[in-house]
């Protein structure tokens, strides 16, 4: 049975300190113009906003037995805990809250990761996480701006500072992040060549 | 048939310009000292240094068809061409220099990549590689500080520079090198927890 709206509010926001739930409203907010802008449904993508950090707060064991129990991506428990919540979230979305969306549910599942071939709505509300307004981290201004450009190319600009951090703070990298990114440069690469051998007459409005 | 070391030295310093061929003189000094440093077997390290660049100036063409025509990792060839000279020597040296030794020819092969669970070899060839006296690149003087401490921390280094080579270049990761140095953070982080672990006595000489 699908929560409505309004109760899927109610269920999400308790589960988490205010400050969170202030980012989720900012992600939603991004979500929908992301959405309206590449031509993603703002619907869809404002529901796997609501969602994605249901499970942020919750006790680290508590999700690494969710993972464990219910036959989900476990390889995710032999890196850091912040990639949890997200295989965590995807479940509880679909499981506690009737969401049979595919898309919507993956959007979820893939939103801190990335991964190959992301979808439109993985895309939207990955890259909306990233440049919420309330977000203020060193390199958000490049990824907001590259944002404007592509999806793809906010998505990269995300992906790259978190590698980032990572490289300074000596953590490993979940080698998933690096493929979406891979994905993504191949992606632009491909959109390129075909604007480059397009003819002339095209560009010029003919 | 093996070839001598000298018949070696002729036969790959005749397919480099001399200036190649000086790199791999200093990867050979580097080899066969961090082996002396860190247990390994000198001239098990000299040998794979010897050839490791061998098809480093043959026509990428040429390379991406030994790899293709020869059941070697395909893979290799979504990536950017400067990852198949090293699979391409490794196939060399086997099949050209009779090298039988398979450490060595799995130092030749990931020598540029690394690989998770790098064996002694693996680490002494691909660190000496970054650290050999001629190089001079952002970051080597870290990395050689690195070097003195442990072969992963010194390797984890070099693979850092080259990962943030690769993001402000724009080009794709190869996903093996960041399971390499993934591997070797646990390694590292297994030996601190072992060494935390040690009855206090221990430390103290007793």
């Amino acid at each position: 049975m699908r929560l409505t709206r309004e109760q899927l509010i109610e269920a999400v926001s308790s589960q988490m300190p205010a400050r969170r739930w202030q980012h989720t409203l900012g992600v939603m907010q991004s979500a929908i113009e992301l959405a309206e802008r590449y031509g993603a449904d703002p619907q869809r993508a404002e529901l796997a906003a609501i969602v994605h950090d249901v499970a942020k707060y919750w006790p680290v064991h508590r999700q690494a037995a969710v993972i464990a129990e219910n036959g989900l991506n476990t390889d995710l428990l032999n890196y850091d805990a912040p990639l949890w919540h997200s295989e965590v979230g995807a479940h509880v979305a679909e499981q506690e809250y009737g969401i049979e969306d595919r898309e919507v549910i993956d959007a979820i599942r893939y939103h801190t990761s990335g991964r190959e071939e992301m979808t439109l709505l993985d895309k939207v509300v990955c890259l909306a996480d990233y440049i919420e307004p309330g977000r203020d981290f060193p390199g958000v201004a490049l990824i907001r701006e590259k944002a404007l450009l592509s999806l793809e190319e906010g998505l990269i600009a995300g992906f790259d500072s978190t590698i980032r951090v990572l490289l300074e703070r000596g953590q490993t990298i979940f080698p998933t992040t690096v493929l979406a990114r891979n994905d993504l440069l191949r992606q632009l690469a491909t959109r390129e060549q075909a604007a480059q051998t397009r003819p002339v007459t095209e560009n010029k409005g003919g």
